[in-house]
Formats: C-alpha cells, structure tokens, sequence
C-alpha cells in the first residue's frame, strides 16, 4: 500500500476519502445508521439529528451493558448527536442552519413524512441546491406500496430470499444477520458517493432513492435466471451450491466443514486427502454433472470418509493440497480467527461505560488511510447541540 | 424527482453520474462483476478484459439458451470485451495503452498474481498515478489467509453468516443467494467512487482492497454485540426475530406470511385482526419481553387463528391495519409483484440470441437519471476488440 496519506482542510489528518464531507443523519436504528458508519469509516462527518427524549429507537434495543444499548454503540461509533423536534419553529431553524453546513442528508422515515414537515426532496433542493439528498425506506419513493411500513424481515421474506434459503424440502427460513436493512445500506451509500463524484463537477446535488424490497431482488442473482430460463422456481437446498458439487457444508468428526470443489482435479485432490481415491473413477462421479446428479450419493460417501477425524485435521491437510475450503465457524471463533485479526476487522469502540466493546471493523481497505484500531464512543443523546450551535454561530 | 438530466461529454445523454468514467474490467464469475454492473448502471464504460479462448468462468455457468450462459448475461449486460493474453508482449502493449485510457482497473486473481504480471498496484501507479486500483479477493491481500482460494460458500461459512442462519436447534444453513460474493462487491463500489470522489480533487488513485471473508464479518451485525456483551454464541434460530415477538414467518391456512410486530399497540391490533383479543390480556404476552419468554406458546396461539383463512385474505386485513406483513414470496411471485415492476427492478436484456431474458433491475434510484428498461446484450467473448483497438490508434 502506498505510504501517502490525506490532509484534512482543517490541518488535521484525513480519515478518508470523504473527508470534509458532512452528513446530516435522520436514520433510525440499522439500514440508514448503518450507511452513515461506512461514510463516517470513508471519512464523513456524520451528524445524527434524533427525536427529542427517545432518539434513535436503537438506542432502545439490547443487549445492554448498564443503561446503555451495545447494539446501538456498535453503530454510532464516532457519529456527533443533536435532540431536534422538526414541528417546533425554534429546532427548525437550527435545522435549516444544519442543512447549510451540510453535504449530504440521509433519512428513512415513510415517503411523504419529510415533505409534510416542509424538508422534502423539492423544498430542499431548492434551498440548498448542492445537498445530496439520500432516502432510504421499505418500499422506496414511488409504487403501490411506497407508504406502507417495513421491517428487515418483511423484505426478506417479499424478495424472495426467505425462499431460497433452509433446508432442502424444508420451511423458508430468515437470514440470521439483517440482509434487508444491511443491503439497502450499502447501496444506499455507493448512490451516495456516486452523487458526491457528480457533484464535485457540478456543484448540484441529487437524490437517492432507494427501498429495501428493490435491494432484496437485486441480490437473488441467479434465481432469476434459473427461474426465467428454466421455468423453474428455486427452493431452499440446505448449504449446497445447485449446480456443483461437492460444493456443501459436510459433516466431519467433530462438526463440520465447506469443501467448494469446482473441477475434476479438485475432486481428484479432495478423494487423495480423504483417502478415498475409488471415488474418482465411480461412475457417478467422473464428471460434475455426474456428481451434481448423484449429489445424496456423493456427500454420504464423503462424509463416511470424513467422520474418521476432526474438522481442523481435515482442514490442515485440505489447505495444504491447495483445495477451497473452510470451517463453518461461530461468532466467538470468527472475532478469535488470527486472520480476522490481521486484518483488523475486530475493533473497539472506546466508550468509558460500555467498557471494551468489541465490533465489526471496516472491510474497505484504502492506500494512504491507516486504519483505526479503536473507534470513538457513541453520543449520548444530544451530546453535541452545545458545539453546534456555537458552530453554526446561534449560542 | 428533479427532471434535469445529465449530458454526456461527446454530446450524448449521459446515464448516471459516473458517465465518463471507464472501467477495466478483470474480473470473474460474481463479486466482481457484480460489482462493475453496479458502476455500468451508475453511468461508467466498462470494458471486460478476458482470458483468450475462454474468457469470464461464467461464460460456461448455466442456465444455458443454446450455447449462450444466461448467468453470465444477466451481470454483464452492456459491457464491452477484449481478450488479452497478459504473459505475450503484444498484448500487453494493448493492455497498457487501456490503462492509459481507464479511471480504474478492478482484478480479482489471488493476491501477487497481477504483481507476477508487471501489473500490481506499484507499478500501475508509477505509470498512471490517477488509476483507482480496485482488487477483490477472498481474504484480501494482506494477513495469514491471503494466498488461498475462497467462494462464496467458503466464507459464508468462516465468516459466521451461516452459523446465524437455519432452523432452531438445527444444522447451519448456506443464505441462498451468494452474499459472500455480493457483498463484497457492493462494498467495492462504495469504496470505488469514494476514491474517484477523492481523485476528482487530487487527481491522484488509490487502492481500494476488499477481501469477502472481511465483508461477511462486516455483516454479523447484533450477532457481535450479542457475543461480546452477553457471552451467548448466537446459532440459527428459523424465521423469528431474536428479542421481538411477534417478528416472524407464521402459517396460514395455505402459506405463510411474516408479521412484525414491535410493540403493544400493534400486538393488540394484530390480536383484532385474527379475532383473538383475548390474547392481550393474557400474562404470557402483556409486554414484549412477555411475548419474546414465551414465542413458542405465542406462535401456536397465532398459528392457530391464521390457519382459518388464506395468507391473501390475511394480508389485505392486516395491511389496512396498518401492521408490518407481508408474503413469503417465491422468485415467481417476485418478479410478478406489482410493486416490484413499478419500481423497474425487472428488467429485460436485449440480447436476439437469448430471447427477453428477465434480470434484475437496478436498486440505486437517481433523480435526473431516467431508468432503461432495457439493457443491453452482454458482449461475446473479444467482441470490442476491432472498435478498441482503433480507439486506441492500434488498429
């Protein structure tokens, strides 16, 4: 990586490639809050305006560690908070100081809510004609269902992919993390510095609209294919790949572990590791077809082999034949793997009352921006009004 | 929406705000691809350089019409290709004089590969200093794992998504659709045009490194704050919600359909609509830490009252309720739903040989930007290589 490293206007360091940029945060608890972490981790400055009193529902939401929600710590980290109420003539005006110092806003509440408090898109735009102007809700702007409320799991199970995933010939089952929310947030944030790019030339902002459902159906990939080619629509098949096998999470002695086989010589490899190198020559296997075909057959033949030794005896001599594979790890080994670390993708958030929370780093790596080990606290609930106002010139 | 409408340089209507951009394109199968699809509807030239002879892995996935992948269609609509041989001294000249014409390259061969070639991220920079230099690999290219190969399934499964993911108490599952991949792809564009941001002002790239293992930890979400702060190892646990009920998948008199319930006054309207009112008042589900205690007596009340009626006649009831719901849809019903279509998420590739192939559309809605409803074909291997090579003064 290239050793050069930004400078921020102010003299300070820059943090990233967005630095100087400052986003205005109406978002609630992950679709949204989770976009303005990956900007503020791109070098934003982020500003969350929150309800007066409750602020961001997150900041409800478990698990706690005294009276303070880690779920929302492990969101906010770093991220400035002002209490506003939008209906009340005093805060608004705060606001609309807020919007000149502005780059980018990002809300999430239901389409039409913002331009009944006079600060939608048009209102807005008008005003403060350089403002990206980012929203993200459950079914986007416009449509049939564009007023209705949404959850992650509502999308996930309207977008189909509650319906490829489970057990073969099994019910539909969620995805354990919030798909829903977090897909919307990355697109959300490639709109957004998309439109910052734009604006850099033209000085006009834009607005980026975009609904969970629709990300939802952008990520089924080759379903849709499947289905419109094939006619056939696609169920859950467990942890297999439909077309290529063994490309599965197999049992072993004390677990289990992903062999992604794509080739013959693969699967040739896979048989001498397993010491089970008849299997390469039965008729069932000779070619993927063959072993897609006969995939029941293969995985109890596999398995049989596997269950003669552990998961990381297994691994340790299927890396050293160079054949992909993995373990099928939990949280606790995902934050203990050494490669996890190396890569420094386990932070802490640096909060005096949470204590060392651990949380997720940011898996952009950029040349010239060392990375932060440690992030700063969350806010506490409008810890930033007395600074702001001193900055935007109202104390 | 603004109706201002971008124009391109050469006098063309411009497509989105990174018109003008030319990206080169070295990828394979997904992540990304996926991610340079992203950069192709957000208004950049992209153009594929492929192996000799064979070309994107993905030419040879099905689903087949004739000899023509529809997978490979569906991510590499309206990109252009060039087959070069990178190790033969002619066409590494061809390739040099394209860096000279892209804003940034994407690869993703195992780390050091492009470095064997001459063309790693410090040489391309000494010689195009305004190059973004895009790599995607399975564990990136720095850290203990960096060498091996990786797919999708490998990291869904070191990364912990598919320990989350499954039925209660049962084995993990693989998500169903390649969040391994696309994630990481996503997470590749936001780091793309954040570098571009930063190039517009210093005219200098930089290398955005992203490794799929990293985006599967950058996903865990609840799931870290869960371990860190509780100690709890959380494992699947179907289609519910962890800490709210009722926030799930429930049976119907023919299906299923998701309710998400998150407080009092939604459970009690939800408890009139099935015609169970009595269930309010009832000790096991006056608060939600109530309901969440005793989700298993909760859904076989619910349960019970849903499977009078079918999940249409539910929902219609439900929705002017205005409670959060909705179906568990398959890819058929996806593609069909209104709301759907009149958010232009499917769309038609204009490819004669393929017949309409139906793809996903694009989720990023950008005001001033009229969507296609159409795309374009995705180019036979080495395609543009005449109208390139002129442009290049080579032909």
């Amino acid at each position: 990586m290239d050793s050069t490293q930004g400078s921020a206007a102010d003299g300070s360091v820059a943090r990233g490639p967005l630095d100087g940029v400052v986003v205005l945060d109406l978002t609630r608890v992950l679709a949204g809050p989770f976009a303005t972490m990956m900007l503020r981790d791109l070098g934003a400055r982020v500003i969350k305006v929150e309800r007066v009193d409750v602020g961001d529902d997150s900041r409800g939401f478990g698990p706690f560690v005294g009276e303070r929600s880690a779920y929302f710590a492990s969101v906010n980290a770093g991220k400035e908070s002002i209490a506003l109420d939008l209906t009340a003539p005093a805060d608004r005006a705060v606001f609309e100081r807020l919007l000149g110092i502005a780059d980018v806003l990002v809300e999430n509440f239901r389409p039409g809510a913002m331009d009944r408090l006079g600060f939608g898109w048009a209102d807005v735009h008008a005003r403060h004609p350089g403002l990206v102007y980012a929203a993200v809700s459950g079914f986007g702007q416009t449509g049939p269902y564009s007023p209705r409320p949404a959850y992650d799991m509502v999308v996930q199970g309207m977008g189909g992919v509650m319906s490829v995933t489970g057990e073969e010939g099994g019910d539909p089952v969620r995805v354990g993390v919030s798909v829903g929310d977090i897909t919307a947030g990355l697109f959300l944030v490639s709109g957004i510095t998309a439109a910052l790019y734009e604006r850099r030339a033209t000085g006009e902002g834009m607005m980026v609209d975009v609904g969970m459902l629709d990300c939802q159906v952008a990520i089924l990939e080759n379903a849709v294919s499947r289905y419109t080619v094939e006619g056939v629509v696609p169920g859950p098949i467990g942890s297999r790949h439909p077309f290529i096998a063994p490309f599965a999470a197999l049992r072993t002695g004390d677990g289990r572990l992903v062999v992604a086989v794509g080739t013959d010589v693969f699967f040739a490899d896979l048989c001498a590791v397993l010491g089970v190198p008849e299997l390469v020559d039965d008729p069932r296997f000779v070619t993927n077809r063959d072993r897609a075909q006969h995939v029941g057959d293969l995985h109890a033949a596999l398995e049989q082999a596997l269950a003669a030794r552990s998961t990381a005896e297994w691994l340790t001599d299927l890396e050293a034949a160079g054949i992909p594979c993995g373990p099928v790890n939990d949280v606790a080994a995902v934050l203990a793997d050494p490669h996890v670390r190396a890569r420094n993708m386990v932070l802490e958030v640096d909060d005096p009352e949470l204590g060392p929370l651990r949380v997720a780093g940011n898996p952009i790596k950029l040349s010239g921006y060392p990375e932060p080990l440690v992030r700063p606290a969350a806010p506490a609930l409008d810890a930033d009004r007395a600074a702001l106002l001193a900055e935007l010139g109202l104390a």
